[in-house]
């Protein structure tokens, strides 16, 4: 049963006007939002059991931690790690990326090469430009085609022993393409030892993630994305790298013993959980998980995607409309501007008026729109609790938008 | 006006049973309550206003950068930086501290050195040993006498062209001594030209900073520990410091611009923001600044203090009970142990059956214990809701566990 009225209920922010119109809310892409259940665990936790984790032994502090501990095994089920302590609380995915190509420092050296590919979210760019600076490695990066669809044969010929890290995302944040990350790793894996890191921002709210079978080395995402309060996210990330490699910040909870000598260790996942973390969110992430199951994620998916193919038709409907990727598999996301009338942001607020919440922009992809030169586009990113109605709407908005801006 | 009774009537969960007894809550100094206002503020921010920061031009995007711009104004001048663009997002001090130790690699080589205290919390030791790794250069360490205090005609002797970096913190948070660092940053202004660090995580929620009058380079604080939730915290640092320093993430929000050949970074704020922000989280610390002003800084610091005399007082009433710091300035914290009878667990098992929470172990401050050549304390931390009554059932629980113990 997918009930989305009654899904809609659950999400108080829906119901309200914008600019004197009801609000329609397609900007999930940026970030979700929360449901009451989400909501009220966290509330939960301040008014009840609130305390920090792991170092204490009163009997807040143990609820905590037990909390906290819970919400680690179910997102250990939700993506299908192998060990809890493989899951790493991080503030985000843009953290988590930041951790990884931080922590590899010093597995690379001079001419080694980082692969990444075209479709790739600022956050999974800078951090390895910035790694290529430490290092004097190399990014090379997959090309795509005028559809987005990243060109796996010139990958192939970039594989060597020189590969060191391939990082992709699973979905493109722009454009919504899926990325043909099997392929991407079998390739990897059979002709490198490269580090495999997979950006699920986009598809963990959407897909079902497995990442045993994917056999990836690091999936991060984020929780606000995904219906769970900002400042929360995690890394996965495989025992026998994660035990290999450095941590990333020092301080409390990441030592096993501290002089001014020297100091050890802790073991997973503690080494990489320096500091008081995020417990109210970290648990609150465990109940979005919780939401997503109840729903059901098959029924989410086959919802975003009857409503990303009733969007793109009904735009292709009208004259003039350029979808970017349009003939690619997709989700969640569809990407377009009018074309020859205005720019996308002008296109934006026009909507915003008609109280269509879209992005517009660059979406932090400039090299994308560098690709189609253009310096934006106007995004209309779905959730579990769009509906048909509000695609009808952002149709007629952007209808008024030809005519205002021709 | 300073009314216990109203102030605590804002804490909903103070008002609860633990272990069949009213909850005593003494350990402010891992983390504090938050008021009803601060939760609310944070639920409305959910369920009124949620969306990404910055890059949007909807009117939910709108308003949402619109409060967390405001909040970042309030601690702005909370600490009195002489900009807004001085005050950084992070999600702790423990970020905080590693950011400034990372963005500083370049600037230090071998044999360089950077001081910090016997004081310290290991989250201002391990970022800095890491340091010294990635650098070569030398760690020194302030000492401190058998009452705490910090030699500084010791500390004198360390400063010289070589020191690069002087990282101490404010307040202790394993023993609340109050350090002087008015005369370390005058010390080290006169002798150096080292950058000048100051941990405020056990400062900021007990007294008025003014980070213009101290002269620091960067000032770190968590809000967690003053009334706001986990997940945030302020990295303060002088605007021509900031601007010389590389970025920490790379990501979203922090790139001016971005391309494959090469990127350019963001003015501040946001050079040091990359990724989303926690935006409820943020703007929630605004509103924990107007709880703290609305209370009165020195109405809490009054009250801390009187609270803090009393409960030391009272133990030195007992036999056998021996204070840690028990000669230095002091504040909010009182850490002992019972001379002879037992372990601090023990000591803090026995109080958490009589529904007091107290923090028992090392604190993240190792070598502290060390020099006292103990394995831990009993810490009995206060914030500006405890009352004298909290610190009788303190002492009352100290004496069970004296008879019991003994």
């Amino acid at each position: 049963m997918f009930d989305i009225q009654e899904i809609r209920s659950q999400f108080s922010i829906l119901n309200q006007e914008v600019n004197g119109k009801p609000l329609v809310y397609l900007d999930n892409a940026a970030t979700s939002q929360k449901p009451n259940s989400v909501l009220e665990v966290w509330n939960g936790y301040y008014t009840e059991i609130n305390a920090n984790v792991h170092r204490g032994i009163h009997t807040l502090s143990q609820l905590a931690t037990e909390e906290m501990e819970l919400s680690r095994r179910k997102i250990q089920k939700f993506i299908n790690a192998k060990h809890d302590f493989e899951v790493i609380f991080t503030k985000g995915t843009t953290e988590g990326l930041n951790l990884i190509a931080y922590i590899l420092t010093q597995k690379l050296k001079k001419d080694d090469e980082i692969i990444i590919s075209y479709l790739e979210h600022h956050s999974n760019i800078v951090p390895w430009q910035m790694l290529c600076e430490r290092t004097g490695a190399k990014l090379r990066v997959i090309p795509m085609d005028e559809n987005g669809i990243l060109q796996l044969d010139v990958f192939e010929t970039f594989l060597s022993e020189k590969t060191k890290v391939v990082s992709v995302n699973q979905v493109s944040n722009a454009l919504g393409i899926v990325n043909p990350i099997e392929e991407i790793i079998a390739k990897t894996r059979k002709n490198t030892d490269a580090y495999i890191v997979i950006d699920g921002a986009q598809s963990a709210p959407h897909f079902i993630i497995d990442v045993q079978k994917m056999d990836c080395d690091f999936f991060v995402f984020s929780g606000h994305k995904m219906y769970a309060p900002m400042g929360t996210g995690i890394l996965y990330g495989k025992q026998v790298i994660l035990e290999d490699l450095p941590p990333f910040h020092g301080g409390g909870e990441m030592i096993a013993t501290c002089s001014f000598d020297g100091t050890t260790y802790a073991g997973l996942p503690f080494k990489y959980e320096a500091g008081t973390p995020n417990v109210g969110g970290n648990i609150a992430l465990g109940a979005a998980v919780d939401f997503i199951q109840k729903v059901g994620q098959e029924n989410i998916q086959n919802h975003e995607n009857a409503l990303l193919e009733y969007a793109q038709r009904k735009l292709l409907e009208l004259e003039g409309i350029k979808i970017y990727g349009e003939k690619a598999v997709r989700t969640g996301v569809v990407s377009f501007n009018l074309e020859g009338v205005g720019i996308a942001s002008d296109v934006g607020m026009i909507l915003d008026k008609l109280g269509i919440a879209v992005r517009t922009g660059h979406h932090c992809t400039q090299p994308i729109m560098d690709f189609f030169n253009i310096a934006g586009t106007v995004r209309a990113s779905f959730a579990l609790y769009n509906t048909f109605n509000e695609i009808d709407l952002l149709i007629e908005g952007v209808k008024k938008a030809q005519r205002m801006l021709s």
